[in-house]
C-alpha cells in the first residue's frame, strides 16, 4: 500500500490517507481501475458487454455523450460564472404517460431531458435545474436559498473535509498527543446527521474520524479494525475550516490486531484449514443463456419485460416489470419502477464519538456512486451480462463505471413446483419442476459495509429482492481486552471482538420505493387480514378458526403498516377493474421475511430525519416529486420532507395510480465472526403474484433430462 | 389410469381407488417402483448410491437385515399368537454419552436395538417394545390398555378404512344419490383430530371423503381438484363399520374443471407459452464433487462432519453435527440431533365436512412412510448423492424405499463475503468469495401437500433449515362459479380458485427438534434483549439508542418465547464454560426468517392438541422420551402429552444438556396461482454460530478464478 497516494473514499467510512493532493481526487479526470474514459472503454470490455452508448428505450439512463452535453449546456447557462459544483445529474424520466404509452420500434423517443441539483457553497444555495438535451435549453432553474437539507455529498466535499481537518494545527497536534504519526492514519469524513442548530446553521458540516494502517508487518489495509477512538474533527464544509475538536479517550490503545487482512493475497502465509477443500461449482447451460438484452437495458427473460439500470443514488433501478401472460400471450404490467430510497444505519452509543453515526446512504452517499465494478466470477456467476453505469463528477462531466450491475441466471437445485402420489404407486405420478430464475444485482462499498442488493425474477412471475450485507464493521476501541474486565454496570454498546476492539449494536433499515401498476397504474391496496374467530356455541365442535377479512385502504393513514406475528394480514394491491374469470381483483402482494423495526424514539433526531421507517408499509398517492423517502435533499436534513411527512396529508389511495414503500430492517448485535470482515447476512422480500394469472403459470414447465444438460469436463481432460 | 388397481393413500389426503384388493396393499410384498424388495437393490442403483447394508455408527438406521431379525424376534416373542400390528419400528439410539464417546475405527458399536411401537385393535392396547439384536431378546414390553391416543396409521389401517367405507351400503348409495359412479371415485382416509369422546371412546375413528376422477378426456390424476363435496364417512377403524355417513350440500357440482392434469405427459397438447425457453441448467464442478459419505450415512463436508438418515416419522434426522474449529483443527460439537417433530395443519372452516380438519401429518402419517423416491434431476439437481430407507410395514417386515434423502452441493452464484474500497482506487480491493454449501433434502408428499425439508450447511458454520411447500391445494366444492354470486355476508372460508372451487384457508406450523449441543451438552439459553432506552438530560444530543440487555433463561417458563418485531431478541444457545479468548461464551443463535404463529383458541381441540404451536421458541432440558412434540401417540390425542404439557414442569434449564424447540409457521390463504398444483412456497431457520470462532473462519476462503471452473459443451460438440 502506497501512503503517498490519495484516497478519497465515504461513507459509513469515507477515507483519506494523508498527503492528499485535492487535484487527484476527480476520479472522471484520473481514472484508475474502476472508473474509466470513454476512449478505453472497448479495450476493457471483453466477454458480454455493453456499453450504453446508444438510447432506444424512454428510460435509458443519459449516455456519455447526452451528460457531455449536460455539462456544456449548464457551462453556457451560467457563463461567465462558475458552474455550481454537481452533486446529481441523470435523466429526467418522463412522464409516465409517455413512457406507458411508448411503443418501442415505433414510436420516436420522447424528449431527453436531465435533472441537475447542484449546490454553491458560497451562498447556501441549491440549485435545481431541467435540461433538455435536444434544444441545449435549460427549461427550469429554480434555486432555493434556504434549504433544510444538502445534496449527496460529492468527492470534492469529501477530500476537501478531510484536507480541511488535516491541514488544522489542532487537529494534527492532537493526533501526535496519542504518539501517532499522521502519516500512518487513514481519515474517513462522516456525515454528522443533524441535531440542531448548535452544530451547523446554514452550512454544512462533516465530522473526521482517523484510523492507523499499521506499520512494517503489521500494517493492513483493513485499518477499519483500528480506530483512534475518541478523536474527532467537526469540519465546516463551505468554510473550510475546522470548527471543534474532541479528543477524548487517549487511554484507549490503537490495537495492532492480528490477521486483519482479508486480501487473497494475504493469505499465503495462513496455515490451512483443517476441513475438506470445496471444489469450485460453476451453473452452467448447454445451450447458453435464455436472456435477451435489448439497447443495453432492456432485459428479456421467460415471461419478463424489464428495464435495469445503474443509478447514482439508489444503485439500480428496475422499471416497467412486465410479465406476458401464458395463457393469453398478453404483455401485463407489474411495477412501473422499483429502488432502493434511503437507507438508514444508526448505531446504538449515545457518547461523544458515536452519538451521530446515523447515516442515510443512499441521500448522503449514493448506493451508485459507491458501487465498485463487480468482482467477474466471485461477486457474479460466469456468463453474467453486465452493465456500466455513466455517472457525472461533481464538475458535471461524465465518468464510466464499468461492470456495476451485472444479471445472471440462477439454478441451485430449488424446485419451482413438485407432486409425487405417496402411495398410489400404480400411478406413479413423480412430477417436479427445477426453478430457474434471473438475477440483477448491485453492490454498494459505502465505507465499511458492502450492501448487496438483487432482483430475482421467477417464472411464475415472484419478484424476490433481497439485500445482502458484508463487508467490515464499524468497531470501537476500548481499554478492555477481556470481557471479564468489564464492569458489570458498563454498557459497552457492543460485543467485545478481539483485543481493544468493540463492534457496537447498529440496525439497517434499507427503504424500496416500489411503483406497483398491477395491470395498469388504477390500483388499491388492501389488507387481507386474519384473526381468530370464535364458532358460536353448538355451531361446530371447532371452537375458533381463523378469519380473513378484507379492507380496502382508503388513504394514506389507513396503509401505515405495523407488522405483528399475533395480528397478521396479507397486503395486495390490486387492480379493482381487471377481475379473473372467477370475479377476483388481479393482484401482486408483498411478503415480507425476516425484518427488523427501529426502536427508536420518534423525537430522536436521526429517527425523525429517518421517520420512513416508523413503519414496515407506507403507500402513497403517485408523485413524481417523491421518489427519496428521506427527502431529495437528505444531508442535515430536518426531517421536513419525508416520507411521513408526505404521508401525513392522507391522501386519497383506492383506485389510484400508487406507490408502495417497504422497509426490509437488520438488527445486528455483533459477535466474533464478524470479525475482521463480514460472513455476508442476508434478507429478502417478495411481490408475488395473486390472481393475477387465472392458474399457476408454469403448469406447463418441463422437467429435466439428462440430454438437456451440458458435458463438462476438467480442463485436463479436453 | 387403471381404476382395477388399488391405491391406498392418505393424509391430508389418503386414497384409494375403488376396488380395492387388501391384499396388496402391503408394499412391501408387492413391490412397486418406488418400494423394493433387497434383492432387486443392486440392478435397480445405477449411480451414486448406498445401499445402507452395513453400519458403522451407532447412530446408522436398522438395515434390512437387522429389521428383519427383529421381526423374528417379535414373531418368537408373541408365539403362538399374532404379533400386533407394527406402527413404529426403528434404531432405538444408544444413550447419548455412549454415542458421544464412541470412537469411529476404534470402539466396538455400542448394542444395537430396536424400538417397536405396535397395537392390538382387538384389546386396544399399545405395545412397547425395546429388542436387543445381538440376543434376540425382548428387553422390555410395556402394554398401556388406555391410551389417550394411538401410534401412527399404517398402511393397513388406511385401505381398510377405505374399503370399510366402499363397503358400506348406505355410503355406496350415498355416492349413488348425487348422481355417481363410485368406480370414477378415489377416496381418502383422514384423520379425524379429536373433539371429545362423542365421536370416538376407546376405538379409533377414520373419515372417508371421495373425489372425481372424471370420465374420458375429463380424466385426470388431480382429482383433488374435484371433491365430492359434503359426504364423508366417519369409519370406526377397530370394529371395522361404518358408524356415521353425512351427506350434505349435494347441490353441489363436481365440476371437471380445466387442464388440472399436470404431468409432463399430459403438456403435450398445450399451447406454447408466450415467453422466451429458459435453457436448462446445471451446477458443475470440474474436480468433482467435495463431499465424502462413510458408511452411507455420515457427511464429511468442508469443516463439517454430520449423520443423517432417512426416519419414517420425521423424514430425515441429522445428528451429530460438528465443525472442525480453522484456527486449532478441533473438532467441535454443534447439535446433537435435529429434525422435524411434528407438523400441525389446520383449516380454518367450522363447518361440517370441514371442522376436523387439523392433521398432525408426522404423528398421524409419517413424514418418512409419505417420502417418496426423490426424482433425479429434478428434485435433486445432477451429481447427488441419495440414500435409502429402510422401514417395517405393519407386519414387521422390512422394505426399501430408494433415493428418500439427497445431498448435494449447491452453487447459485451468492457471495459468502466481500469487499470493495468504494474510492480508494489505488489500494484497488475487490475482494469477493463465492458462496457453496452442502444440502441434504427430503420430500414427503403426505396426500395431497408436499413438503420439501432441506437442511443446508454453510462454510462459515451455518445451518440453513428450510421448508417449501407444493403440491396440490385442499380445495371445497361450491355452488358459485363467480365471487359476484357469493353474498355479502357468506364466508367461504377461503378463495375462489376456479368455477366451484373454493381453496380454503390454512396453516402449516413445522416444529423443529433442536438438541444443540454447543461445544458439549452443558448449554444454556440467552435472551439478547433488545430494547429502546432514552438518555438522560445533557447524556447526549441522540434522545434514545437501542440497549441489549443480556437474560439467562433459568428454567422452561423463561424459555416461551412469543416472536414480536416490536420487541425483539436474538436467541443464543451458549456454552458458559467455554469462553473465547476475550471471554465471550461459545454460542449458536437461532435467526428465525419468515414465520407465522397459530392464531385459535388455546382451548380449541386441535390447538390444545398442537399446543406445541403455542411459542415460536421452547427449550427444555433433555430428555430421552421427549422427541416428538405433540406425544409419541398423536393420532387422537387429546392433548395430555405434549411439548406443553411437559414445559409446564418449568424444569431448570440453565447450564444442562437443553433441546431447543423451534415452530416454522405458514399463512396461507389460497390464491388462483396455487391451482391446480402450487408453486413452491419457501421459509428457513438459521442456527448460526456466535462468538463460537474466534473469528471469521472462512477469512481464508479463496476466490474462483477461470482456470477453476468446468469447460462444458453442448452435447452435440463433444
Amino acid at each position: 500500500m502506497r501512503t503517498s497516494v490519495s484516497s478519497p473514499s465515504l461513507s459509513l467510512l469515507l477515507l483519506l490517507l494523508v498527503g492528499v493532493l485535492v487535484t487527484t481526487l476527480y476520479f472522471h479526470q484520473h481514472p484508475s481501475s474502476s472508473n474509466i474514459p470513454i476512449q478505453n472503454l472497448h479495450s476493457h470490455h471483453h466477454g458480454v458487454h455493453d456499453s450504453s452508448s446508444t438510447v432506444t428505450h424512454p428510460l435509458d439512463p443519459l449516455t456519455f455523450r447526452e451528460l457531455a452535453k449536460v455539462h456544456s449546456v449548464l457551462s453556457a447557462h451560467y457563463s461567465p460564472g462558475p458552474v455550481p459544483s454537481v452533486h446529481s445529474l441523470s435523466l429526467h424520466e418522463p412522464d409516465k404517460p409517455l413512457v406507458l404509452s411508448f411503443r418501442h420500434g415505433v414510436d420516436p423517443l420522447p424528449p431527453r431531458r436531465a435533472s441537475v441539483v447542484a449546490f454553491d457553497s458560497s451562498s447556501n444555495r441549491v440549485h435545481q435545474l431541467l435540461v433538455d438535451l435536444a434544444s441545449a435549453a435549460v427549461l427550469r432553474h429554480d434555486v432555493d436559498s434556504r434549504p433544510s437539507g444538502y445534496p449527496r455529498l460529492t468527492q470534492e466535499d469529501l477530500s476537501r473535509a478531510m484536507s480541511t481537518a488535516l491541514g488544522d494545527e489542532g487537529f494534527v497536534a492532537a493526533v501526535r498527543s496519542r504518539g501517532l504519526d499522521p502519516a500512518d492514519l487513514v481519515c474517513g469524513p462522516l456525515s454528522s446527521g443533524w441535531f440542531g442548530p448548535e452544530e451547523a446553521a446554514g452550512f454544512r458540516v462533516v465530522k473526521i474520524e482517523c484510523y492507523a494502517l499499521g506499520r512494517g508487518a503489521d500494517r493492513s489495509p483493513n485499518f477499519f479494525m483500528r480506530p483512534v477512538e475518541g478523536l474527532v474533527a467537526l469540519v465546516n464544509l463551505d468554510a473550510g475550516r475546522v470548527i471543534r475538536i474532541v479528543n477524548r479517550n487517549r487511554e484507549i490503545p490503537v490495537d495492532p490486531g492480528e490477521d486483519t487482512d482479508y486480501r487473497y493475497s494475504a493469505q499465503r502465509s495462513r496455515p490451512a484449514s483443517h476441513g475438506l477443500p470445496v471444489n469450485p461449482m460453476s451453473m452452467e447451460q448447454a445451450k447458453g443463456r435464455s436472456f435477451k438484452v435489448e439497447g443495453g437495458h432492456t432485459i428479456r427473460w421467460a415471461g419478463w419485460e424489464v428495464h435495469i439500470k445503474p443509478d447514482a443514488r439508489a444503485g439500480m433501478v428496475v422499471s416497467r416489470a412486465r410479465v406476458v401472460d401464458p395463457d393469453t400471450g398478453e404483455w401485463r404490467d407489474v411495477m412501473y419502477k422499483g429502488m432502493v430510497s434511503e437507507l438508514f444505519v444508526p448505531y446504538m452509543d449515545p457518547t461523544e464519538g458515536w452519538y451521530f453515526k446515523t447515516y442515510m446512504d443512499a441521500g448522503e452517499y449514493g448506493m451508485g456512486m459507491t458501487a465498485m465494478p463487480l468482482v467477474r466470477l466471485n461477486d457474479c456467476p460466469r456468463g453474467a451480462y453486465y452493465m456500466d453505469a455513466v455517472f457525472a463528477g461533481a464538475d458535471g462531466r461524465p465518468f464510466v463505471r464499468p461492470d456495476v450491475v451485472c444479471v445472471f441466471e440462477k439454478y441451485d437445485g430449488d424446485v419451482t413446483w413438485r407432486h409425487s402420489e405417496a402411495l398410489i404407486q400404480e400411478i406413479d405420478i413423480r412430477e417436479a419442476r427445477p426453478k430457474v430464475t434471473l438475477v440483477a444485482r448491485t453492490a454498494a462499498s459505502v465505507g465499511n459495509y458492502d450492501y448487496i442488493v438483487d432482483w430475482e425474477f421467477q417464472t411464475d412471475g415472484l419478484m424476490r429482492i433481497k439485500v445482502s450485507l458484508s463487508g467490515m464493521l464499524m468497531v470501537k476501541g476500548t481499554v478492555y481486552r477481556n470481557t471479564s474486565q468489564v464492569p458489570e454496570q458498563e454498557d459497552l454498546y457492543g460485543t467485545l471482538l478481539a483485543e481493544n476492539l468493540i463492534g457496537v449494536v447498529h440496525d439497517h433499515f434499507v427503504t424500496f420505493y416500489l411503483d406497483m401498476d398491477v395491470d395498469g397504474p388504477g390500483n388499491s391496496f388492501v389488507k387481507m387480514h386474519m384473526a381468530k374467530q370464535k364458532t358460536s356455541p353448538g355451531e361446530s365442535p371447532r371452537k375458533s378458526y381463523v378469519r380473513v377479512t378484507k379492507d380496502v385502504a382508503k388513504t394514506e393513514g389507513e396503509a401505515k403498516i405495523k407488522l405483528k406475528l399475533s395480528d397478521p394480514s396479507e397486503f395486495h394491491v390490486v387492480n379493482p377493474s381487471r377481475r379473473s374469470k372467477v370475479g377476483n381483483p388481479s393482484g401482486y402482494k408483498i411478503v415480507p421475511s425476516a425484518t427488523a423495526a427501529s426502536l427508536l424514539d420518534e423525537d430522536d433526531p436521526p429517527q425523525y430525519r429517518s421517520a420512513f421507517t416508523n413503519n414496515q408499509i407506507w403507500v402513497t398517492p403517485y408523485n413524481r416529486s417523491e421518489e427519496w423517502a428521506g427527502g431529495l435533499l437528505a444531508y442535515q436534513s430536518q426531517g421536513d420532507d419525508t416520507l411521513a411527512t408526505w404521508s401525513d396529508r392522507d391522501r386519497p389511495i383506492e383506485n389510484k395510480d400508487i406507490v408502495m414503500w417497504y422497509t426490509l430492517g437488520f438488527h445486528h448485535i455483533p459477535c466474533q465472526e464478524d470479525y475482521p470482515i463480514m460472513p455476508t447476512v442476508s434478507s429478502s422480500f417478495d411481490l408475488k403474484p395473486v390472481n393475477f394469472f387465472r392458474r399457476n403459470p408454469i403448469l406447463g414447465a418441463a422437467p429435466y433430462f439428462e440430454k438437456d444438460l451440458p458435458t463438462c469436463k476438467p480442463l485436463a481432460s479436453l
